[in-house]
């Protein structure tokens, strides 16, 4: 009933599209004005129409890595505590081409993250949110008698370290760290402060 | 016996100091020609004679920091095995405000790294070095009886995807995470692997 509307629509999801692919492409160091209208195959015109500047165009990339991240496909706990805890971090991993798209993205933002105070704020907000998360996990898994009792804010830090950092591992080495070697880390890891 | 020679590499020194400035404060994302020559007091015109353009200015970007890595103050290992795993943990963690802004740099390196093939086959290198380095040590322990036996090589991988993911953690929530508690963190992580 609306066709003005819905083209407009459809034409701002064509231009997330097109951000979300330079991103996984070219990171944020490569997301330009430019960039985002060779993707769509349109002018520089069509592109300074949604966004005024550099600016807006990484705001608009982080709200899109924000939406696409809470909507991404993600395995369900099988059981609360330790399985929870397991899960939780697999879904976190590149364990998919999706997967390490979207944490391609993510590792990209925290260079632009670390030098603007209001995404800086965000992202510190972020992990707190992610540690607590990971926090109930553990302390269901330590009335479990699943894990040693212990300070369960410190192990949740340790648990998202190791998460972080294998995410980064695995993007700058893909064949040496296939989903299934992924897996078997997390594991192990876990399996270390089960004992 | 050659000023000319010597102006010209004491200029060059600063300039690779104003590179350093600007990523520190505003990461690889604000590290543009007109950046450095803020930093430097100068007009581009004498920015653009060392650097060709935005490619030239990172790529020297990555060589300062590779440099200031190799050379930067490390503590000596106390003594071969656990103990020198650990050494080597903590001389990568953000523990002082320079370690900090180094790992800064290095974090935000990663989203050009992610996208240019000659700079992330770099980075791969990189981190095969760096593991095989905690390797050595985590053979060394198991030869001590310090660490159980077991596959070297994946626990190294894991070693260094918890001390990365600390760095992130502790670079954008340093109030939680200043060096006494990245220590503790550290020495609780190995005390599970050891036991």
């Amino acid at each position: 009933m609306t066709p003005a509307r819905t083209d407009h629509d459809s034409r701002r999801q064509d231009v997330s599209e097109a951000v979300w692919r330079v991103l996984a492409e070219h990171g944020f160091g490569g997301l330009t004005m430019r960039a985002v209208a060779a993707a769509l195959n349109s002018s520089t015109g069509l592109v300074t129409h949604y966004f005024a500047g550099k600016r807006e165009l990484i705001a608009h990339a982080l709200d899109i890595l924000e939406v696409r991240t809470a909507q991404r496909p993600r395995q369900t706990a099988p059981a609360p505590g330790l399985a929870a805890l397991r899960t939780q971090v697999l879904n976190i991993l590149p364990l998919t081409p999706d997967a390490a798209a979207m944490n391609r993205i993510w590792v990209g933002s925290w260079d632009v993250a670390l030098s603007d105070p209001d995404l800086f704020a965000a992202q510190t907000l972020r992990y707190e949110r992610v540690r607590a998360g990971l926090r109930t996990s553990i302390e269901d898994a330590q009335r479990l008698g699943e894990l040693p009792d212990g300070d369960s804010g410190r192990l949740a830090t340790t648990v998202l370290a190791f998460t972080h950092g294998l995410v980064v591992q695995a993007l700058f080495d893909p064949d040496r760290l296939p989903a299934a070697t992924q897996t078997r880390l997390v594991d192990d890891f876990l399996a270390a402060f089960t004992r």
